[in-house]
């Protein structure tokens, strides 16, 4: 891999590109398109801002990221949980609607886009890590609730909104008698219609006798379906006039290129959404891009990454659009499609290019509706409530995590959510690891085994306590070994020596380094030896280095059976079956 | 061990107690009040406190400690380190020698008092387990070369303040001609005699026939000596009125019992501060009682701790003093003259109370020179370049947290301090673990054993990748597994199996088991096998419950030789030194 195929990833295929990739790109690029137009709308209306902003996040967007990003088949655009993500934090600066909403919105995307590059360069990705699986399952899942939530009021025709759960309730409750029925009509019909088309449609036409692939891709265009239909409908019967919202006139032709004047103040409100919206966006496009390339035995680079995102949110803000990442439905269809190289993207590009040029004049009799509609079929996909049982079964303490962000986003909001559930998961896997498993042991009889006297029968000597730690040793939990073994000895005045059994410490850090010198320090006070058993390489060449070794009273054993056959002795050992006090 | 002596330690050696114990008690008690006059009168100075401050401070919440305390020779009172805390935290809502500055540092010891028994109760001593041996030694060398900066003006008898070194030292420039040289010949002959009476005068008296202990004790106490003769000098030369500064009056007499009427800004105010005191107080304290109780083979009890010092800190602000722990240099002192039992910290309790009755008016000629000089020796005791040396040298994220602890608190005080050194500490381990030790591994030829193929001439085989990994998987490295495989499976077009050795995994959390589903998802669609080998026991009784079991393409396999000879074909392996593409 030369230098510049590192950065410019597209080098690598493009040397090979030929009529048959080209044919399966445009074939996926054609599909993808159908679908991302009426997404690319309704996730615009979710994230607050107006229609043609979604088109417009649809185009610049995907050349970036053919150019920089490392997945074949990644289709970058706007997402449902970063639209509501942007929602929440342009809301709280400025009024929906206004020149300084979408100001503050095209901002987002530039600084998001910065942060990832910034990011990228830096290698920074590994802080994508502190977001674990049920934290970002529970955020998406929370995520998902919300904005169905957020949507009913289209459906329902009335005025609404707010970021909270209990926000977005209040505000649709007492409204009963200002319910739109045409536009209820309008709502149920198209969910009904689409929840139909997700899960019958396929079953329906392949035992009709469509082959599989084509009736996949003919129930994922139902929304585009849904679309043209009720734009049909709406101007045929002049719905507007009868109170249904209409998407209304969209400008027609592409975004101006270029900047809006932001302001120092803007930007740095901005930064912490910005940065959760970055950091969320990539976990979730990672997470996409990984799983379609090892179906391929393809991979791709997460530094690299970070850069193609950055890339994109670059271009997004520079032609009015807003934050944009992977996305994991029209990557999926973008794959099945045949999709080969990041080509497809750029041709899906022209695709919307060519929508925003010829069809938004169509589209103004389009019912807000439908497009709700759209967003809640879509976004229940991502609720899983599933997942959420499965990590009660495994885990409580990750489980801890998840309920806390899933209560937090839907009761206090996307930032808060996610904060929450990042504080949470540290703070219990700090506490996990700060009592770690430690078992006092003994040997089995007849070999040269050694096990945990409260599990197995072993012999044990008066005068030896082995111990052994299960976990590395670092700050959180130095602090623990020095009591546990200081209560062991305090309960055992024959004792001699402590064996501390080293075979599952992978790292020892200063803290833990001082903590065993002061170990070694109070046992060699009380006249009691101290040795290790089983230390691993790494971990023994960090120790060679110090002092404790030459501090040490007592001696450093490759095994554990060694340290007791040499430290043993005449009398007899003892059979023990016991409970140590607690 | 009854439950009413768990929550009242002192009925453990209350029975006990007879004439040779209570003889040896006294005797502790006796030198330890010696020590602590000058001590007290000098730390109240640092906090911004009036004199007398110092003297509350040390009578009954000893007798508190005495009662709920672990530690049989722990001492307790204001400290060098806490009282700064007081001074940084206090100094932020009210000027020195206001009324409101005093409440506020009585508030800050009730609060810091019931966190410290809360902790206690929900057994949150964990908590302490955040501050890392180097945050924590870093802090105290920054907070000693702070409080000796700070200690200055008193020495050169000119004005000055601040909380941080460039203010300190900034308030200190320009002032030479304000330099008072009665004040300056006071403090540093005081300097000299007291540095004197450190480093030589103990190896002195033991040259001159006097016992070693004797001697120690003698050394010990040139504080007082020091305050007795500058007293004596300066009642007799009239100092004060030759602009020296002086103690002055102190009030004749026993603090009053009661809390002063608080409010609930004022102690929301003092949260952080009172948590980040009552932390670093507990960790200073634990340590020392740890130490001594060692030395004798006792122990203490970390969560009984937590509410022997929350009861010492209640006391303190119920009889008008302010926060105080288990200092190092007193309780050593208590514990090598000999004190068996808390009763000594009674009886020292008793001492300081007299003192307050009797000597106070003494006291008032006693120039703020001596304490100054008092406190300054203390300190630079403290300051222990050596620990970052070694620090240094074992481990730079290590050194990275310590450095960012001193000089964030030289620079910007001492809350910001410890925060930083927090953070820095978590953020470091989590990067660290998130890139945990991963080796390719092979057999080494004519054993069962199999080592990382970088380091050893081992056998592979082209059609089976086998992966060690040295770290508990949970969510900070749960990715990196993901990548790191694809990484190695797409590089390796002839794979058919690919083995995960976890005889270092000590633990797999929720999004680790996530990860590995996924991992076993690619591996299957790229139609790998994926196997695991050498799980733990706790390990394998967690998986065992999951689906993850059941979805494995693959099998789990009690050693990694059963593994290899299971899956490998019959091609003969391949001798193997090589260096993997990263």
């Amino acid at each position: 891999m030369t230098k510049a195929s590192r950065y410019f990833p597209f080098l690598q295929w493009i040397r090979d590109y030929d009529g048959t990739v080209l044919t399966s790109d445009l074939l996926a690029a054609v599909i993808v398109t159908i679908m991302l137009i009426p997404q690319s709308l309704a996730y615009a209306m979710l994230a607050g801002l107006p229609a043609e902003v979604g088109l417009y996040a649809s185009i610049l967007p995907l050349v970036a990221y053919a150019i920089f990003g490392t997945s074949r088949t990644l289709a970058v655009g706007p997402v449902a949980v970063v639209s509501l993500m942007t929602a929440s934090a342009v809301g709280q600066i400025a009024a929906q609607g206004t020149l300084d909403y979408l100001t503050a919105a095209i901002a987002l995307a530039l600084l998001s886009g910065g942060m990832l590059i910034v990011m990228g360069i830096f290698r920074l990705g590994f802080l994508a890590n502190f977001l674990s699986h049920p934290v970002i399952s529970g955020f998406i899942t929370a995520s998902g609730l919300l904005i169905a939530a957020g949507q009913l009021r289209h459906i329902l025709g009335v005025s609404g909104g707010g970021g909270t759960l209990p926000e977005i309730l209040g505000s649709l409750s007492g409204q009963f008698t200002a319910i739109n029925p045409v536009t209820l009509a309008i709502g149920v019909s198209v969910l009904a219609f689409l929840y139909f088309a997700r899960k019958y449609l396929k079953p329906l036409l392949v035992a009709a006798g469509i082959p599989a692939r084509a009736a996949d891709m003919v129930a994922k265009a139902a929304p585009i379906l849904a679309v043209a239909a009720t734009v049909a409908l709406a101007a045929a019967l002049d719905l507007g006039a009868r109170g249904v919202a209409l998407v209304g006139a969209i400008p027609q032709g592409l975004p101006a290129f270029g900047a809006p004047a932001l302001s120092l103040d803007l930007l740095s409100t901005l930064l912490v959404p910005a940065f959760l919206i970055s950091v969320v966006g990539f976990v979730e496009s990672v997470s996409v891009g990984q799983t379609l390339a090892a179906k391929r035995r393809q991979r791709i680079n997460p530094d690299q990454e970070l850069i193609g995102l950055g890339a994109a949110n670059i271009a997004a803000g520079l032609s009015s659009g807003y934050p944009v990442t992977g996305g994991f439905a029209r990557s999926v269809v973008n794959f099945d499609a045949g999709a080969q190289t990041p080509a497809a993207g750029v041709f899906t590009a022209v695709g919307i290019a060519l929508a925003a040029l010829f069809l938004t004049p169509l589209l103004a009799s389009l019912p807000q509706a439908t497009l709700a509609a759209t967003i809640i079929v879509a976004v229940l996909s991502l609720v899983d409530f599933g997942a959420v049982r499965r990590v009660f079964a495994y885990s409580r303490s990750d489980f801890a995590a998840m309920a806390a962000t899933i209560l937090v986003t839907l009761g206090w909001g996307v930032e808060l959510g996610i904060v929450a559930g990042v504080l949470l998961s540290l703070l219990l896997h700090l506490y996990r690891t700060s009592k770690p498993h430690t078992a006092i042991i003994g040997q089995v009889p007849g070999t040269e085994h050694y096990r945990n006297i409260e599990r197995h029968s072993v012999l044990t000597s008066p005068e030896i306590l082995s111990i052994r730690v299960d976990e590395s040793l670092y700050f959180a939990n130095s602090r623990y070994l020095e009591d546990t073994i200081a209560k062991h000895v305090a309960a055992r005045p024959d004792l001699k020596h402590v064996i501390l059994m080293c075979s599952a410490v992978n790292a020892i850090d200063a803290s833990a380094l001082e903590s065993l010198e002061e170990i070694n320090r109070r046992l060699a006070d009380a006249g009691l030896g101290f040795h290790l058993s089983e230390v691993k390489g790494p971990v023994m060449d960090r120790l060679g280095d110090t002092e404790f070794l030459k501090h040490l009273n007592g001696r450093v054993f490759l095994s554990q059976h060694e340290a007791v056959s040499a430290l043993r002795d005449q009398r007899q050992p003892v059979m023990e079956k016991a409970t140590i006090d607690a």
